[in-house]
């Protein structure tokens, strides 16, 4: 269609305005330890799957579905977080098209022009959009060893209160295998967390995609364990551990929020049939299978990035994860990670530059640490990651030189 | 979880706040004549398209898609467009997780709490609450047997001009079997409203779910098929031609505005399995079969529906409607169809009341005419259509009495 001659526009909303008109593409021929897709290697055969839902529950598979999920999806979702010590049934999960999707809901049901979201600092750089769709600020807070630091944000809240500021509304996290960080809340942070929410009536968002990909050790109480006011919010998803194409994810709340949410969302009820084939795989039994199979592969890409990043990367610093799919490099501080990005996309390996994590950040990630880049090791295969972290490392060299 | 011990709760925002707490339920036991859901003998076998996207597309389809929805299936729409003359390629093209969620995204580009919105009196009523929630007013518009009345909307607009009154940002129309009125617009009204949307630099939605379940004569043109100037999206959907539960939709504008969009839809990009299902179907040439079927079946359906209220409720009436899924009954004056829907439910038919399809009416329908209802034959078969029209009937007699 070519421009024509209508008058001057109607001017679009103030959402539509914010946007860029630019969707990101995706690097293709080089080695991929920027986005957060899954080993294609892992992804389970669900044919069988796919064949009952379509034939045994073409009914139900091919109608409209429940607004709010099904009734069975939701169950089987409650049971799971039953599993994780959090005491819900069906009524208190919405089932939603992914995490990304459910924050989206949230921040709808929440957030007005101009009210504030406290984030650590790196955060999820996929949920800083979304807050800035609906005209958030934010509040930064500091994470060390055992997570998102609540004494500073504590006393974050007393300033701002001395300062007669708002109050933020809610409180995003993703307290296990943190993305970008790769760190987890202790189990007292989430207590205190929790406390601290309750005592000045704002929400948390607990955003746990990494829950079960653990390769060491226990996991902590989720945040939500401690809730004892309808105070958090769980995003969950299947993305993860089973398959990111299936775009299924589920919001936990109050029944009164999971209705008004599902007034929100706007979509005719999630997809029954992609539903049906997970129900089939989880209560076929596959799920416990599956998930030693994810944790015991990404672990093998793990040690591999570890291991390369030790023999090529001396002088670069970072945490070991115990799970999830993020490792958060800091480079010595002359580097910066934005330049080095562009530098690395000539060797052909693809990463993210720290700065995009900084939700209190400019433009460009203007005002952000610069020395910092998110590594994934779930996407490539191990002697990728090895080749990869090669590559990395020579520029590196380049920027040095 | 129960409430305990929280401070008072920092408000949620003005969206969250103006949606209810509350989810239709569906009812059952009853013959529906009410919701717009598919006959459930006629959603096609997808066994074999599910096996080779599962098998064959493996790291596609269980991997994030593109956000902009899967290449040849933006390919795909832009081909099926071009046969209803409307010439478009993949760039205009955006996949959604339905038409509803289109809906969504397209007025959170353009509506800002107190803009306008131009509908039809009645309207699709599905719209209505998404529209509600960006904060939009209504501008009412009639039909006649041609559809939209142009004219009637050129002076409306020339008296908000004398009134100082902002223009609306958008008009929102079901130009083929009309969603309830079930009547189609011609093609000089067609021509005609493009000229007035371009003239005061308005958007036009064109919702064309309908367009291909048709059962007589020829479709008019496409109101986008006249677009010189970037006005008129285009809303899509398989839900009513191939499965409502495959939740794919596309919306069709500017490649400026596909990208816009892309960053509103906050969902990590529409489920590429039921894309790739989708695709698997029509390039394997059973679309044109299907649809084929799909028409056959519902004109026998509207054809029981016709001939019962004919027979049974000769005191109402209605325009036969010659493709889509609804039929909009109009009772003589004294018959309050809210009150009659109530009745109907005790004799087990379902039904909606026609006050629910007038956006500008107040809560409970209040303002709105109360003598007609909508009725859809898509999801009963035709027997039940006949038992379903024979209910009705008696609680028609019920009412007079």
């Amino acid at each position: 269609m070519t421009t024509g001659t209508a008058a001057m526009r109607v001017p679009l909303s103030k959402r539509g305005a914010r946007v860029p008109a630019s969707v990101g593409a995706e690097p293709h021929d080089i080695i991929a330890l920027g986005s957060g897709h899954g080993f294609p290697g892992v992804f389970p055969d669900l044919t069988e799957m796919a064949r009952t839902a379509l034939n045994e529950y073409r009914h139900e598979t091919l109608q409209y579905g429940p607004t709010l999920g099904l009734p069975e999806m939701r169950e089987w979702i409650a049971d799971y977080l039953k599993e994780n010590g959090v005491n819900v049934t069906a009524d208190n999960v919405l089932i939603v098209n992914g995490a990304k999707h459910g924050l989206d809901l949230i921040s709808r049901l929440l957030l007005d022009e101009g009210d504030t979201v406290v984030v650590t600092a790196p955060t999820y750089f996929t949920g800083i959009p979304i807050f800035k769709t609906f005209g958030a600020n934010f509040v930064e807070v500091s994470q060390d060893l055992d997570g998102l630091v609540v004494e500073e944000l504590e006393k974050t809240l007393e300033r701002r209160a001395h300062e007669r500021k708002a109050l933020p509304k809610l409180i995003y996290n993703v307290p296990d295998y943190h993305n970008p960080a790769g760190v987890t809340m202790s189990r007292e942070r989430r207590r205190a967390l929790v406390e601290l929410a309750d005592a000045h009536g704002m929400y948390i968002v607990e955003d746990s995609p990494y829950r079960r990909v653990r390769f060491e050790g226990e996991n902590e109480p989720m945040i939500k364990a401690f809730d004892r006011a309808d105070t958090v919010f769980i995003l969950g998803t299947f993305s993860k551990l089973v398959a990111p194409g299936l775009r299924i994810g589920w919001i936990v709340t109050s029944p009164e929020f999971v209705a008004r949410l599902a007034q929100l969302k706007s979509d005719l009820g999630s997809c029954p049939l992609t539903q049906r084939i997970i129900l089939e795989f989880c209560k076929g039994g596959h799920l416990a299978e599956h998930t030693t199979r994810v944790q015991n592969l990404y672990r093998s890409h793990r040690d591999a990035m570890v291991a390369a990043l030790r023999e090529h990367l001396p002088e670069a610093s970072f945490t070991v994860p115990h799970g999830g799919y993020y490792l958060w490099l800091t480079l010595p501080t002359h580097i910066n990670a934005d330049k080095l990005t562009a530098r690395a996309l000539e060797e052909k390996v693809g990463i993210i530059p720290g700065s995009k994590f900084f939700a209190g950040a400019g433009p460009q990630g203007k005002g952000a640490p610069t020395n910092h880049i998110r590594l994934c090791y779930s996407h490539a295969d191990p002697d990728e990651i090895a080749e990869g972290i090669k590559r990395l490392a020579r520029a590196v060299r380049a920027m040095n030189s």
